[in-house]
């Protein structure tokens, strides 16, 4: 948490209150879950999004399906739903599987207060791991002689995607209490604009940081002006593989061929190791009217939405791509930094 | 020209006619240019764009100068003032060194019609040229089996960008006319949003072809889904490196990752002989405001422009990236196809 007003996702009475996300950066106001149905919504149309926030409002969205019933039927309904909401983030099904398999031992009359518990327990752990992450991964930064230090990150993997701290952006507020100065390249991130969050949550938290184009981070690496890119991550195969959002490919390309380090920031719960490697990830495929449609304010400075191009237009868009380990740097967990290939090892530790 | 109806550029009594881009896709609207004034501001703001473009309206715009006096010093000036309008692109400056070398040596009184005169043959030699690089590239095409023919291209190297047929676009065009069937991938091209402008165009012809945020490129060349990329070129140094729309790179890197070709197309006034390397070409910066708003139709379908960032934000926004030699498998040019380490052997048969 960065400061007390600004907070992913809490709990308020027997709802849960969150940061609609759809209308940052031009406006910070919350919501309301009070039903499965609500959870669900909100994670589909991407009020909440990252993957580890992802994950705790799925626990949330349990505890707030029991409401009206808590047996097994109801249980597994409710887990369904969830996991119908988004295909690519691994975190989605790792805290639902611990939900299920936390509450499904249980006498039904206990399911309900333990379903808020486990959930709670989700999302403080999200937090504390990261913390680690940034504590981790602040040692890349300080590791750079160079001041300040030139960061760049694609998409939004900072408190907004987490219960808190964020993931990718934990190393730089980690940087800030240690009084090293960084500067972050923030990348618009197309379609959906996510980079806008990155840029105004580095603004609330005071942190110099340059908006760009996603196609000029090529650009940016070749001339030398960025020391280290870490991003997030959706799911990351057991082989190191990582699926985090589109675009994080082509800066993955451009850090190797540039020799610049390329980090990959997440939870433990993020790494799925029934996955052997990233071909085995499915891959979003989100509405095209997000391709078509830019939101912002208008000259009033009211939310406003234009097309850039006509309905007809045939569209793709993939909301995620796949970066091999072989161009990944190292992957900053709660436990540390380990090369893609010493995964396997997290998990032994683990186990 | 692809219709009667559609041209960048064309006489008309003493002034040039062109068709405003910057309203494009939402409006066809043309522009007449009476000045010199008029012909610089019609490059730098864009509302003429594509190297080989530019390069035709700063040969009409001297001719324009002339109209009030075809002195040394106007003539002088008058490039002068064309040159500056935009770094990048070499064939702004190769029009205007041939319309002063053709036009100095001449007695003034004779130097306002040969000023149209050189104009219009290097509106013709960039037409006919682009059709040559139509025909020549139209072997990329008929090379692969697989169809439809998918093809990738980045910003606008279509007949928007050129006097008539485009350059990247042109073995499409070229393609469309053999009978090939041929879907093409168009990025959107942020922050100018020129993909729009290929979209258009393909749409007016009747091509196939799909809609991606830049973003998305990596993840379908991974896919499979890309046969071969071809995009334009802004300036080719002698050594093969080219300089082209920002996110070109990005697209390359992914491109030989996936061992897909990676085609420049580009009639030989892009090549400029006398910069060695990628690194000694000059990277255009333009003004932040077009990373902080996209342009589109608001809800009532009136162009409109929304801002997705603060007015206070930090922006970068480098114009153009430029592709190593490495990373492309053929230059096309009026010439036919050569590798980039070619391009000497390409400048002896010229001379």
């Amino acid at each position: 948490m960065i400061s007390d007003r600004l907070f992913t996702l809490r709990e308020e009475g027997d709802s849960v209150l969150i940061l609609d996300q759809t209308l940052l950066p031009h406006q910070v106001a919350t919501r309301h879950l009070n039903s499965l149905a609500d959870a669900a919504h909100a994670i589909r149309a991407m009020l909440v999004r990252g993957a580890p926030l992802i994950g705790v409002t799925a626990a949330y969205g349990v505890a707030l399906a029991l409401k009206d019933g808590a047996g097994n039927k109801a249980l597994l309904q409710a887990c369904e739903t969830l996991a119908a909401t988004r295909p690519t983030a691994v975190n989605l099904h790792w805290a639902l599987a611990r939900m299920r398999g936390r509450l499904l031992p249980l006498p039904v009359a206990q399911r309900r207060a333990a379903a808020w518990a486990e959930a709670r327990a989700i999302a403080a752990e999200d937090a504390a791991a990261n913390r680690q992450i940034g504590r981790h991964g602040l040692a890349l930064i300080e590791n750079i002689a160079r001041r300040p230090v030139n960061l760049m990150t694609h998409c939004n993997a900072g408190w907004l995607a987490t219960a808190a701290w964020g993931t990718a952006l934990a190393p730089v507020y980690a940087a800030r209490e240690a009084g090293l100065p960084v500067h972050v390249w923030v990348s618009e991130t197309r379609p959906r604009n996510q980079g806008l969050l990155t840029a105004w949550e580095l603004h609330e938290a005071g942190i110099p940081h340059t908006l760009i184009a996603d196609n000029a981070a090529g650009q940016l690496l070749r001339q030398g002006a960025v020391d280290l890119v870490v991003v997030g991550a959706d799911r990351i195969a057991a082989n190191g593989d990582t699926a985090n959002k589109v675009g994080t490919y082509l800066k993955a390309l451009a850090a190797a061929d540039s020799g610049v380090p390329f980090f990959v920031a997440a939870p433990l719960s993020t790494i799925d190791r029934d996955c052997p490697d990233g071909a085995q990830i499915p891959i979003e495929e989100r509405d095209g009217s997000e391709v078509r449609h830019v939101g912002g304010l208008d000259r009033k400075g009211v939310h406003a939405t234009v097309a850039i191009a006509p309905d007809a237009t045939a569209v793709a868009n993939p909301a995620f791509d796949v970066t091999p380990a072989r161009f990944i740097t190292g992957i900053v967990t709660e436990r540390g930094v380990c090369a893609p290939g010493e995964l396997s090892a997290l998990f032994a530790e683990r186990a």
